[in-house]
């Protein structure tokens, strides 16, 4: 290791919006000499090659993590224990095995059982993205001023768990360490539920007739279409979310349903006044939001 | 009426968001010769001054309409009956009456029974705004290249409903004409559900555990800040909205629910690919959007 490299070599499994901004801020703050990449597709292979995103590419999990000091799983969440293990035997002592997944208890539950002792498990994730994908949906800034949890189980090596914190600070986000079962639930109201209301209603205004659902779409601005945007991610992604935090997601949505239907019923009924007190209500964390620059 | 000048007096009862970006896009524009404005509290009607949005500003409907020859209510729909009954008597014949408001049924509703004989009721609806609210939160550009909804009556004077359809037209709008029950079905999913779900949704985060919420406003990127800046918008207007549109809401929330429903099960049971094909369903109206030039 020289200067600021972090890294000999990072092996990046999966380059889609996540695993290609992360190669693109790792070549620009110079945060590894190497890096080899996995992709599944041949298209998206080539991709990385004329992308310049990494100096090997391959196809194979374990040719990729073979040698590194770091693995970062970017790939939906459902392909974990595969990778884990299809690399396992490739990995070298001491290698770091991390991920950027948006459902913690499952990641560890997959990844942990494969890998060889010696090897330490940091799983990561960066609450950060766009509703695009592929490897040319990256972008270098994509991390800056967003936070990275990390959930690293009780008595993980330090160290490992402080060298994923100094990469994702290198790239511009800030650092919070978690309990896996606690990022589930709180990533549950903050991320899960709102993209699982905002596939709902797009699929709701899909199945309408025929002659309002053009109208649907000419007069989207009036708050609909920031919903699409949500809906327009990942399909195959935000599956496997749904299936690995399936409990705090249903707690989350019976919530909500509880509280939709008491709105419901203050439409039906004619209360304005709980209406009005409800949404004057949640204007405040609005306000939260801005003074905490996450807007 | 010289050059460009569509009319002689504007009456804009109401200087909130859209009031106030009306009064600069008419000024920006050269459409009327002279505005008069009408504005409840002291503070707005100060503002409204120092900002140079009306030659004159009263708080009286009555006073701000005399004269006039377009009066445009830009006040929460609940407040339309009394208003019409105020500035009845000081209309002058030939007048021209028209509104910003987001149901159209209602409008009608509310207003026509009051206006004399000779006044021509031209009910719009700009689909355009943002979750702020008050006169220094308008600007000109606010209808650029957004659609403005007109749901005049079978039978309203022609020249009447083109005198309005040309005053969007030069602020940047596109006109479409619309059956006012229609309208108010599209609207419902377009824009009275998503605001609906929103407010749900940020009242649900608000509601969990003091430790759980302040996490919720750190992690917001993960999707949850989109909802809560379409949460931030006006509680008063939106009360009106809800109470003035109460059927075609609930017919659509209704169906919404048992989507939701479906999904919520689809969860429980792992039923991983009836997510996958919903999920990749919604793409295709957001690329619509975006080809519709509304995203």
């Amino acid at each position: 290791m020289t200067g600021d490299v972090l890294f000999r070599r990072i092996a990046l499994i999966g380059t889609g919006l996540i695993g290609s901004s992360l190669a693109r801020a790792i070549r620009r703050h110079q945060l590894s000499a190497e890096i080899s990449a996995c992709a599944r597709s041949p298209a998206t292979r080539t991709r990385v090659v004329e992308l310049g995103l990494a100096d090997a590419v391959t196809d194979d999990p374990g040719e990729a993590a073979a040698g590194a000091d770091l693995v970062v799983l970017c790939t939906p969440l459902g392909t974990y224990k595969s990778i884990a293990e299809r690399m396992a035997a490739k990995l070298k002592p001491g290698a770091i095995v991390s991920d950027v997944g948006s459902t913690k208890q499952s990641a560890i539950r997959d990844l942990d059982s494969s890998l060889p002792a010696g090897v330490h498990l940091v799983p990561a994730h960066p609450v950060a993205g766009t509703e695009h994908s592929g490897p040319d949906a990256g972008f270098a800034e994509l991390f800056q001023g967003r936070w990275c949890i990390l959930t690293p189980a009780a008595g993980t090596d330090d160290r490992a768990v402080e060298k994923v914190a100094e990469l994702w600070r290198r790239v511009g986000s800030k650092i919070e360490l978690m309990d896996a079962s606690h990022h589930d639930k709180v990533l549950a109201i903050t991320s899960h539920l709102p993209h699982l209301i905002a596939y709902t209603i797009v699929g709701t205004a899909t199945d309408l007739e025929e002659d309002t659902r053009s109208e649907v779409i000419k007069f989207s601005a009036g708050g609909f279409r920031d919903f699409t945007r949500i809906a327009a991610s990942d399909p195959v992604m935000w599956r496997d979310v749904f299936l690995n935090n399936r409990e705090a997601v249903l707690e989350m949505l019976q919530r909500f349903s509880e509280d939709l239907v008491a709105l419901q019923r203050a439409i039906r009924w004619g209360e304005g006044d709980k209406l009005e007190s409800l949404f004057a209500r949640t204007r405040a964390i609005r306000r939260s939001i801005i003074e905490a620059k996450q807007a």
